[in-house]
């Protein structure tokens, strides 16, 4: 059975409502085992408030979590915690970065398959995908944020809109297309991704774009990328594809800045999709909301986002298994001798070629 | 009755085919006298295609037309117009250049009380509504997006996201908002328009901006302006203006660049709603759409968006006739003695207060 990972995020916010609403009903657990991150003492205050009928089991480690129950491991022994529906605290930052380190610990130990993280902000980070991505030291971690049928990537992430025209490098746009294409591939199973590369300046009604970018960087690499075999088009304005919805012929955009990417997803599903934190070597998922304090304690969250994101990450270690074992023992390349009008199949001589059958770009 | 002059646009597009199917029925001349600036040969070219059944009655001049009739002024004489459908084509950029310059003598003249432009590219211009404000030599144009429930202005226009930062200044926010202050009074009828401020960088989940601009020149301005009376709010990222509709407790959105104002407009609003350009002596709209040269000639285009463009600028010439007539002659300022506990009206003394009774910002 799937182990999916779950942090509790800010205990002030909509967490463990959202959690306990979704395992309300038994199915879920046939298709995965939860593992709650969290303080069983908040989790009953919680259960209280909203008299939800959810039962979760208690856990010390890892080890005693069992198939079919909805685990929740103990992260803060007998520690009180105090839970102020709605109020912003600081000290719920640190709590919540205690329940996504041990949860981190726990899959980057192979004892889970997936994390979902529910909403907080850790200190210092912009985001919590921020903070995990420094956990696995690795540049090439890129956030989706995925809705039924539109998946939209950033080439640069929180960094100010000054800053943004000197990082929209050929090297930078080359790593995002081959991190995004990679994992369209084996998360998504789309064989062969179709990418629209979004403008970084406005375009005027000739079609001549505002700025230098598009032509000495965007266009170039799409061509090259195109002529390789892989099906990257653009660039594109995001006039032209959220505004005259053209997204709909694409597996995946990939925008030039966060607000790009976010703001039209956002304006597009009003509040539905979930987020992916692609390129690690771990499945990690998220609801698209924030904390939701306006809303904490009052019964009113939906656990959709949340559902999303947990069931997105169930697919995505399937497929990612499936991929994997599709390609971990392939028949090697045979020869054809092509020397008169027959072709002859030469088993005596195999290929010497070590690149793996699906190139990445 | 409202004279409202009408340019052709490109003739290769679907300008004609728009004008032709919104004049079908002869209500609208029961609101407007229509002025369209064309050619007879290019219009009868296109009625035949379509089969359309709308009759215009040609002139020589702006002195032979009439009520009561579809009106076109011939800017061309007797000279042949080629018309490809769907071709792009130079020369008709020259061709809705006299077109619209024909108009633009007329409006400044006073002949006709509005001008709507349909869609074209002029040479030289990003827009036509850029080469407009040029004609006008007057920086304080201000072009906006209109639907039903959405006003979005940018507080920068037509330039590279590589120059975005440096101009967005206190001068240039403090112009933009009184500029949309004023057409949102005096061409909207709202008498305190409530404006959200758009920030220019991101924002992380615990509301600190990536960049410098929110804090040095787009918060402070925003609380002097509220703090002297202008309902100005902000700065808001666009996804929660956009992506969480918040965009509906406000009558204006002041974006800080082009891309983020039209590219949440066009996602929202699918391509409804009209342009409409502020700021000028004359009432100038248009159509959202190009020049739909891709169903140039095929009958599939609909009048809707300029007949909004159409309605918007007729709208606009009662409303700023309404405004200028009940401010044309004000009661003076009194004055009333308040040295003791009953107030006394001075009627020997006056204002000398030039101002005007609702100051703009």
């Amino acid at each position: 059975m799937i182990r999916i990972g779950i942090t509790h995020g800010d205990i002030n916010g909509t967490g463990y409502e959202i959690i306990l609403k979704a395992f309300e009903s038994e199915e879920l657990l046939s298709l995965c085992t939860p593992v709650i991150y969290g303080s069983p003492k908040a989790a009953i205050f919680h259960r209280k408030t909203l008299e939800s009928q959810t039962n979760f089991i208690v856990r010390n480690s890892i080890n005693e979590v069992r198939d079919q129950n909805v685990n929740m491991i103990n992260c803060f022994g007998e520690e009180e915690l105090k839970i102020e529906f709605g109020s912003k605290s600081e000290a719920n930052q640190a709590i919540a970065k205690r329940s996504l380190d041990q949860a981190l610990a726990d899959l980057r130990a192979g004892n889970i398959d997936a994390l979902v993280v529910l909403p907080c902000t850790i200190e210092g980070c912009h985001s919590q995908f921020g903070y995990i991505s420094q956990q696995y030291n690795n540049a090439t971690a890129l956030p989706l944020l995925v809705s039924d049928n539109l998946c939209v990537a950033s080439a640069t992430n929180f960094i100010p809109v000054a800053g943004i025209p000197r990082k929209i490098t050929t090297q930078l746009l080359t790593d995002r297309l081959a991190s995004l294409r990679s994992t369209l591939q084996r998360d998504f199973s789309i064989e062969s991704p179709r990418i629209a590369v979004l403008s970084l300046n406005p375009v005027d009604s000739s079609g001549v774009f505002a700025g230098s970018e598009e032509a000495d960087v965007i266009q170039p690499l799409v061509q090259q990328l195109f002529d390789k075999g892989s099906l990257c088009f653009g660039p594109y304005t995001s006039d032209r594809i959220f505004g005259q919805r053209e997204f709909e012929h694409f597996d995946a955009i990939l925008a030039m800045y966060s607000d790009q990417a976010s703001t039209s997803f956002h304006t597009l599903t009003q509040g539905e999709g979930h987020r992916f934190l692609s390129g690690l070597p771990h499945v990690i998922t998220s609801p698209i909301h924030d904390a939701q304090l306006e809303i904490a304690g009052k019964d009113s969250a939906s656990p959709q986002s949340f559902l999303n994101a947990l069931y997105s990450a169930i697919d995505c270690v399937r497929r990612r298994r499936q991929f994997d074992s599709a390609r971990s023992n392939p028949l090697q390349k045979q020869f054809y001798d092509r020397r008169d009008d027959s072709d002859k199949l030469r088993l005596d001589q195999v290929s010497n070629d070590d690149e793996p059958e699906v190139s990445l770009v």
